[in-house]
């Protein structure tokens, strides 16, 4: 990597994860819209034919309308060799397939529980980390053998132990989360001010926030806009659309997806503080009985369930539309996805700074949570540095709700680390969707191991 | 006060709730068994006949059999004369009356939601935090004014809560909370050893432990007892009396209290640590489907739900027994309590070092539980000092359980001191008994403040 | 104050000091050339007759080539009347005259004792702080009573000890210190790249760095600038001028700020951090021994002692230019001061995000500090925001150096404060600088204090 | 080691320096005077002779008068001999000969630098710890191969880095420190009650003391006996005695060793804080021009610059001693110490609870020092325990005292461990001491290791 008139050339990115049917094509928009850099990526999946149709793919995003930069893909082998000279990794892989993640998200159904999500906390997400502490063991491992100075941004879920584990396993590395779920809100909150001034002046990027929380579950404890009473906006906001909610979409097409906001709103009304994370995410924190007690609970709430068969389906469009981008029958457009990626890359190479939310371990960007747990608050984003920003305590009526979490999450970390599935048990059994008695719990356990030990063969 | 050849002479304890019949009987016992320390106590109580006769009862133990000292006894009209000059002021009151008890306790079962005791958390234990939480308020300011620096030892419960009010209202108070429920377990480690190496040498006091966590829901992360492994022991024991559980009586007589620590044994094989007090409080800390889901659970695990009825029978019977004493009819007879009160005031006087739990403030000695929340851990108690010793983190496996609880308690503190009923009802909500849906929780929660409304005034 | 087109309009910026010869020009150069900021500045100070005079060349700036907004210019009777409805207050003074600071600077030379600047530690600053204290608790009140949301910026020296003295009375206050000598650090690290390089493409704002430390001794414990190792190349710098030192100007006409950066070199290269202030204050938070034996000391390190005369001298030079302007003798033109103060007020009005270090309490942003200390480390600064970055501890070798400081200033605090001469005694006398016998200690700082008692009414 | 009737039998200690003549025998009659422990010493000097011959001693205490247990001595041939299957381990070393200590604590003068010890801080205590940390690296790699859960207590200075370096090798390790310098403290305040109250009834063990700061700088900020206002006590105590001193010795036949408390009570007087060391050994933390200007200075303060020559002709007489004691000539006599080490054991094997002083890595006792560094503060012992009590914040006025030593400490404990010379010259350079300019610095501690350079081999 090197400079030139203010652009870092020759950047090289390891992709871990490269073969995604979509997340990978918006990333490729986002990198080839960035005027002042250009490199190589280097594409690694365990499924390698995919990874080798996304580097065709790739390649033709540079004659795409409108790319401002060059970016040239690879296709590695091996995990090391993708990783060895890598400026930055980028993590984005699915652990396990879709039959262990229908285990995840549907076996508890039997018991009366249902996730809207199943990929971040509740019986889902606990065996979901089962499956992906290890693996990020290994990555943790293989960048402090190959790349020990790269900067590692992960999106996997589960979010927050995944970068646990890469900390854990390598202390050194230099790795942070990225997720979008704060930025919906931010989103809205624009809207809001936007309805209530009755404009269409504010953007997401016009709000300036101070985030605190765990990912999925975070909270905006503060806002600014102009000289304007943000949360007093948001508060009439929220009576405006108490009954109805409030959505962007005329119409769901895709029902699994749906949210009206009116968790967001209801956690707002009661606390006095800003959920900011999609309605699927956030109720899956609280207590079972609020959101989530049965499934015409939720349509009460107006969200959705999202079922891992509306993902399956989802999955062969993304294929075919892989196979026409290849045969030239779909042409390759650039279709930025509003995410901070590569943004974050811009700054760390110092092109630009900014200040964004992110998961890092705590070292008292939150006083009142233990030190070393991930946590997500805003950082600083400049040349090399990723530095937390002070956020302030979790205040007395979310540190409840949020401490709990982050002992469940700690409690997975130290069971998966030591394969050791009775703490991992501990953790479950504390979950807030597990309302049911422990040797119940035991059996639906034993049961959603049993169903993924393909992938548990470690801890068996 | 003064000292004479090593005793302490004209000590002066004030006594708030001194018209208590029963607990007081045992405190004048413990009092007149301390041969180094003698003086008077002033009794305060909103029943002043109640005191009266607690005078009489007092002065009588001066002539009882093994009586070491002498403890003379008045009657304070208010309470800041009860208070003015003291050395110590001792706390043990009744926030408001059985009716109001038997709202807290029993109410939520029309809802399905049981509770053992009912007075420290869950749904009885926050509303009678907010009758007791305003008298807390007048006791400190009292002590602010009439014995700035006085020791303050708190019996009442929701004990967390009357600490934290004490602190929260007069920050320099030299106050703590006493309980004897880890004792218990101490006693139990000692009961385990005998049993497990066919003796009887060993008592409470030989097993020494370290004590993490919060009134009611402490647990011992270390024990030593000469060089036995004391928590290998302890396992043993769990064992052998996995089925039918473990009681020092025979029989029952009195259901209401019946405990067979199937709770605490099943806590110590699960999570390694020794919960460290009654099942029937341990319990009532733990998410609601795991002890307390229904009655046929608390059966099966051989505790009970104290009823407040029996507690009014039993009180009949205790008013029989102060007639009685008043008479003359029932001899007064000197019956040691085991509690560590009496001893805490003599190694506050400097007549011998202790080393004890206690209820303060956090100041560090559990780092990863919030500063200023109290915590129920050893400190050391010698001349004119209370001061905590460090007793390390919450193991992450216990985490999530305890930091939720202190979380609803700041929460209750905070919204009974602003006199905020909407931010009460939310820690009610957080609580881990409440697995009702939030619209049910709120008709739960208003009925149980109108069924006590008599003593919410200041809220309403 | 309101918006419009993403421009701030009718901003009212109350400036406490407004007299000033000098810097507030530059702050008017700096102001007049924001292009989406305008307002009103309300002059205030001791000497009205000088804030009418700045009043009148203020309001000729909105004439001068390159103004790009609108600001006008009023004097305030009394400090309520500036600060009332200030949307920000600036504070510049001069805590007494230059007849203060000539005891403050050149008393302690009789005892052997040499200050280069003498307005921030050492006995001078000390003395300093005792007229500033009781000045800035005035301040803090009437902005608690008139502005109290309003940002206070503070440029006053002793800069740690103003902030204090904000915070300490008003505690809720939005006040920060702001200062620039970490800039020259910076600038010297873009000079030293450009040397390396044989360049000339680097300038202050490429270098981004970590800083920590208490103001006038703050150290950059990371520094990133493209892919170059700026630790590297600033260490080969510091060898290549180790004999010569190096000066960014040819002949210091004005030697008494002559600085070679030999000193700031030197503990580079023996603690392998980056010193980042000038070479004069740098000199006074070392001990004595080091940089400031005596003259001769001072000169082989090529600083130098800025005498008091000096400074009349140059007051003299300042009025005569202030006459000028007003006759008109002199033309209005902007000179751009390189400060960030302007920038940070448009940072807090949302019109530009920025990253840049700042005096604060610590809240944990450097974790081997105490709490509540005022440091200096980096902070986001963003609409209606200032939040410090996470700087990390200070490192072992420095921790002697700058926890020393730390104590002192606390304990002028508290001894100011609380009007206790004894207490500031103590910090006096454990001030790296003072290494003669306490008795003679005693004299000096009685000696200071009767000479500039005009202003220290309150403590004697 | 087992228990019988309440008495712990076959206790087995392995003692690091156990050749010492003198130590050894006071340890010895405390050991034989605890009638409820005994076992075998296994004695372990690079010296075997001596510690021959003290096994020959050691035996003989049994038939000492007053023998009230029975203690076996052997010899080892390796520390790892000394160290298999030992309950403790006690260490107390000279790290070097008297050669290397001449020149640590004499060198200096030629510099000016006075050391009235030498052995723990300024220039002398800091080349010393060179010498010595290296050791302890070795002792406790030992014990976590020999006897990882034994308790470890330490004698040997510099203590604070004693201790640093076995909790910086093994981190498990149950090590403290132990020093009687605060017992003489406590010893005079109960000289000052009987002098005050014209009695002789209070003795050390009276006061009850709250102890903060690090190994012979520390300070009593809190002190109770009975109802007496000890610190009023203790200033009119100070008072009385502020010109004549006050000696327990009439006259001072060893006047190496001659201290009049003039030091203790003029720190008290100054800050309010009970100074609670030696003379010799405060004088050593303060800034050099307080107490250790010249030789003149320190005869004014009324206490003595302890010799190495003092120390070899001291050491002649202790080795006729210890033949006088060989040859039977001498007999053996129980002396006890008044050192708590022997009830430290005793309290650790569960036969008596204590809280007393020791020095032991901050986990939080005192918050406003760094997590890590060696402090002394009260700590609990009890059956396998010693946890530290909560000491509270390090007063302002004294804050920058101890951090600066603090700070001094720890990079000297990096430097070492590193085997870095030139981070060492930092904290050289940075004690109190050390007055003079840095090149002059320099070469004294050039020289310094050279003296000593026989043993700094790994430095070299």
């Amino acid at each position: 990597m090197y400079y030139e008139n203010k652009c870092a050339k020759d950047v090289k990115i390891g992709y871990i994860g490269g073969g995604s049917r979509g997340w990978a094509w918006g990333f490729m928009s986002d990198l080839i819209s960035a005027p002042d850099m250009s490199g190589t990526v280097c594409l690694y999946d365990i499924d390698k034919v995919a990874a080798e149709k996304n580097r065709i793919i790739g390649e033709q995003y540079n004659q795409a309308e409108g790319a401002k930069s060059e970016w040239h893909y690879t296709v590695a082998d091996t995990l090391e060799d993708a990783l060895s000279g890598a400026d930055f990794v980028v993590i984005s892989i699915l652990p396990g397939t879709f039959d262990e993640m229908e285990s995840d998200v549907h076996t508890p159904e039997k018991y009366g529980i249902y996730q809207s999500v199943g990929d971040t906390t509740g019986p889902g997400g606990i065996i979901r980390a089962l499956r992906t502490i290890p693996m990020f063991e290994v990555i943790a491992k293989a960048v402090e053998k190959c790349c020990p100075n790269a900067w590692v941004i992960n999106y996997t879920n589960p979010m927050t132990l995944c970068v646990k584990t890469l900390y854990r396993t390598f202390p050194k590395i230099k790795a942070f989360g990225c997720c979008h779920e704060v930025f919906g809100t931010q989103r809205l909150l624009s809207i809001a001010l936007n309805d209530y001034y009755n404009t269409d002046v504010y953007a997401r990027d016009d709000i300036r926030t101070n985030v605190i929380g765990v990912n999925h579950f975070t909270w905006i404890t503060d806002a600014s806009c102009n000289n304007h009473d943000v949360f007093g906006v948001y508060d009439s906001f929220c009576d405006k659309y108490a009954e109805t909610g409030y959505s962007t979409k005329k119409n769901w097409a895709n029902k699994a997806f749906m949210e009206y906001q009116l968790v967001k709103m209801d956690l707002f009304k009661r606390f006095g503080y800003i959920a900011a994370a999609g309605d699927r995410h956030l109720a899956e924190f609280c207590p079972s009985s609020w959101y989530l007690k049965d499934p015409q609970t939720v349509d009460s709430w107006k969200y959705a369930l999202t079922s891992v068969e509306w993902r399956r389906q989802n999955l062969k469009e993304r294929l075919g539309k892989s196979e026409a981008m290849l045969s030239g029958e779909m042409p390759i457009t650039i279709k930025r996805t509003g995410e901070d990626g590569v943004n974050q890359m811009r700054a760390l190479l110092g092109l630009e700074n900014m200040i964004t939310n992110v998961n890092i371990p705590n070292q008292g960007q939150i006083p009142n949570l233990p030190l070393g747990a991930v946590v997500e608050t805003n950082a600083t984003f400049r040349a090399n540095e990723v530095m937390p920003v002070y956020a302030g305590n979790i205040p007395n009526e979310l540190y409840s709700l949020i401490s709990r979490i982050v002992g469940i999450q700690e409690t997975v970390s130290d069971g998966a680390t030591e394969r050791d599935l009775d703490k991992v048990f501990l953790a479950f059994i504390e979950d807030p969707q597990m309302n049911i008695p422990v040797k119940d719990a035991k059996t639906l356990f034993d049961e959603m191991v049993a169903n993924t030990a393909k992938y548990l063969t470690e801890y068996l």
